[in-house]
């Protein structure tokens, strides 16, 4: 049966603005070799669905520079250093990329986005009646555009592949449980 | 209106064996300033859904040196660099990672990891009246527990946190996606 493999040693091999390249050696309970692996230690990730009264969902198009493309996506980052709660982070993103505020706000869900490579998760929120209530306030590299989109035609943008982005789509399946769990019907399904 | 930003200059910052670390300097459209992005250079991944003709999932269980945890997932992992395609890569990591063939074998979706850091994509796909044919193949660091998972207690093993990892969930959106498109019930709904 597969076990975990005892850490030997760790180093931390670059750092970046937005993670640690880290190298851990570890033993292998099998054959008791060591062997090495590359880690990417970062802060945990948050993103959030924010659904005005109307049903629509506030969304954000902005240029990515993994895939160097244009994505449609929801508001989301990282979380700050400072013991802000993820919470607390998932509002402050909504609050800086689109300049809305919610009524209300609950988790949805929690995934690890890479087990493999990266030691971090993200976790999802909801936000209830959202209001935009000030301008845009961007960081030094971002440019944002904000959009609404009726949550009916979301299932739509997905099968277009015009929504792509991994960490969007577990949001939207935690939205579609989270309707299902409370019986809540909608034009047209998303999951 | 966000733009694309033009490449100014790119070089490869270190070489691993699953990824390249690339620096990528890009002009601002909206400042015509430069600005330096890191990526993640990478083939695409793939994963699959292997289904049994008694409806099990065949599930796999391994230690994952990024959470640094035993993670339940299913079958998958990089394109080699060959010629291989999408599909192909996808029923091979099954053969070698569990000892299974498929009889059927279809493209359920892709995704993008992580627009932000990640140039590659994820491809999913459903293999179809799948069966143990031999023992399993594993690579060098590879220890891996093979177990056949009932479709019906997935949204329970999502519900208490032992499925987090979030290609895997998108996995199963895509798969319960594919039931819902042909009206394909099931006892419970995954989505």
């Amino acid at each position: 049966m597969a076990e975990p493999w005892p850490l030997v040693t760790s180093k931390v091999m670059c750092s970046f603005p937005i993670y640690r390249l880290r190298q851990d050696t570890r033993r292998s309970p099998k054959t008791g070799k060591d062997h090495t692996f590359l880690v990417l230690d970062s802060t945990d990730w948050v993103n959030i669905v924010p659904v005005t009264p109307q049903g629509n969902v506030v969304m954000i198009r902005q240029f990515r520079h993994g895939t160097a493309s244009m994505v449609l996506e929801i508001p989301g980052g990282m979380m700050d250093l400072d013991g802000e709660t993820p919470q607390e982070a998932a509002l402050r993103e909504l609050l800086e990329e689109t300049g809305y505020v919610a009524e209300t706000c609950i988790h949805l869900g929690s995934v690890h986005p890479n087990p493999a490579i990266q030691n971090n998760r993200c976790h999802t929120f909801l936000a209830g009646n959202v209001r935009r209530e000030r301008p845009q306030r961007l960081e030094g590299t971002e440019d944002i555009d904000v959009l609404e989109v009726p949550f009916e035609d979301i299932p739509g943008l997905i099968d277009r592949g015009e929504i792509t982005h991994a960490l969007v789509l577990i949001a939207f399946f935690w939205y579609q449980r989270y309707l299902d769990a409370r019986g809540i019907g909608r034009p047209q399904r998303m999951g």
